[in-house]
């Protein structure tokens, strides 16, 4: 019998089509492999970008070679760095221009790497340029979010198949997010409790969907996820904001994630996939009410025709399941 | 520059990146075309699936030959038809189990016909099946929602070429129409206004989002759209049920849709879409606040990558050069 379940803080249904469901490995897709060499984020070819922002360098030679990671402003940015934020009307309607940051984190030298094959320090460090590049837009009082990003694969939207991830800054906060925002405060209202810590504590009671736990961080498949193998990475401790994430902690994710992203590589052979972090809004600091989270999406098909207009998910795969195959336990 | 605009009912912001900006013709893909022939859905296969709810047909020959278009439950139904509606609890999670019903609106016995290919009787008469579905299912109590929906090609979704739409019953509203509902509601306590009647005052106004309006209808171009070439279908007058719309109004709708099909089919080269049909929750009938409408979405691009996780959309087509480009004016 298929189930309809809800998520607890924005109040979205799902539909978990058990009975359309199959096994972990039904989901796999040809693996993502770059293809190509030398392109314009190799080592070697930094005279190909605009200058860099940040770099993970021994030496102090910018746009050299030598890096660890590079952060560099987006060539092609959807969104512009000049001008002030001008709301405007056009009768009932409302505009603003294109005013933010788009920053392209170039995530290892090698064409060839991957965020899952990083070291923990490397991705340590990969991590804290998140942090560090977040707490720089913060000082710019344009800016309200920092959406940080990213788009493994061409299915799930890499234009290059260098590892990236990307970050845009913007003068108004996601819908997404400002949705979580609210169900978390309605949540808070009722309870004085963060619904993402009584998640957490729920899920490690059940254990049933927690995937991983390690250094102060859990890898879990959500309760009413949109899609197979949807898996969330959070604080076991509560933090709302990301930037507030000391370096000791970063490591702890580092190996955790680098864990996570293994397992997920070796369950669903190298998918494509997103990941999406949602932390507080800048000018909203410390919230008692909400929790940062990472989500990471494999992008195992193009099943979404009607979830566009509807924002109604039909998903073949339990996240019981998915958790279980991405722990490695044996198939029952 | 890229601009920044914001849908006035749902408050979702979307990027319009003129930067980024290409011509129409640039968004042209694979055409969609049926390949195969003879299938569970052809004409004289009438035996291969469930027996039919409804059909058009001269004699009362159920389940044979001599039709034009038939409706048949779903053989794999995301939600099933039998039992309560039994809300239950996990903690903090919620979960019902998963009632209700999946239908299958055959268009044509033709599978290499097309709803833009159909005679405007013909495409009436689906529009018609649609209504008396819903009517039909609005008299089962535990049901407050249908869901009309069309994927085309493969790339949109679709897992049978042979034409034809869905219709999914629901014990709960799809979150996207109630967050319509919800700015609906808030500009009608500002305003004592529909929102929807508003739009469309200030769209022929304008004009340059207007693709084309007969016969009681129109078709425009969003202000905010979140894909390119995205549009919606709306009657001009105010109208929130769409069973409430009697067999005359359905035929003026045939008239401009058909013709907005084959202008879309012209302009990108029959591309995948998706279509999903935004009404009234069936316990609520003739709303003030809210009015139906058919969003029309061309499935054009692998570009969602982030966009699920934040909900902001970045657009490279602006509504105006897309209404432009379907109403046919000459390129500029």
């Amino acid at each position: 019998m298929p189930e309809l379940r809800k998520d607890p803080v924005v109040g979205r249904w799902v539909i978990i089509s058990t009975e359309r469901a199959r096994r972990p490995t039904d989901f796999q897709r040809e693996p993502v492999r770059a293809r190509g060499d030398n392109c314009v984020f190799c080592a070697g070819n930094e005279d190909k970008t605009p200058p860099e922002i940040l770099a993970g360098r021994e030496e102090d030679a910018p746009n050299t070679a030598g890096w660890t990671y590079r952060v560099v402003p987006n060539k092609f940015p959807a969104l512009r760095i000049e001008g002030d934020v001008e709301p405007t009307a056009e009768g009932l309607f409302d505009r603003m221009n294109g005013v933010g940051a788009h920053e392209v984190i170039i995530e290892t030298p090698n064409h060839h790497g991957s965020l899952a094959a990083l070291s923990v320090d490397a991705l340590a460090d990969v991590l804290m340029a998140f942090r560090d590049r977040v707490l720089d837009l913060k000082k710019d009082p344009r800016f309200e979010y920092v959406l940080i990003f990213k788009n493994h694969g061409e299915a799930a939207g890499a234009s290059l198949e260098h590892p990236h991830s990307q970050l845009i800054a913007t003068p108004i906060i996601p819908i997404m997010v400002t949705e979580e925002l609210a169900g978390s405060a309605a949540y808070w209202q009722m309870k004085e409790r963060c619904v993402w810590c009584d998640i957490i504590r729920q899920e490690r009671r059940a254990g049933q969907r927690v995937i991983l736990e390690k250094h102060g961080f859990v890898a879990l498949a959500p309760f009413a996820p949109r899609f197979p193998f949807e898996s969330w990475v959070l604080p076991t401790q509560h933090r709302a904001a990301f930037e507030e994430t000391g370096p000791e902690e970063l490591r702890g994710l580092a190996e955790l994630l680098g864990e996570f992203l293994r397992r997920m590589n070796t369950t669903l052979n190298e998918p494509p996939f997103n990941f999406m972090l949602h932390t507080a809004p800048l000018r909203e600091g410390e919230l008692d009410y909400f929790h940062w989270h990472l989500e990471i999406i494999p992008k195992l098909a193009n099943v979404a025709g009607f979830e566009w207009g509807s924002g109604f998910f039909i998903n073949p795969m339990p996240p019981e399941t998915a958790a279980a195959a991405l722990r490695g336990d044996a198939p029952p």
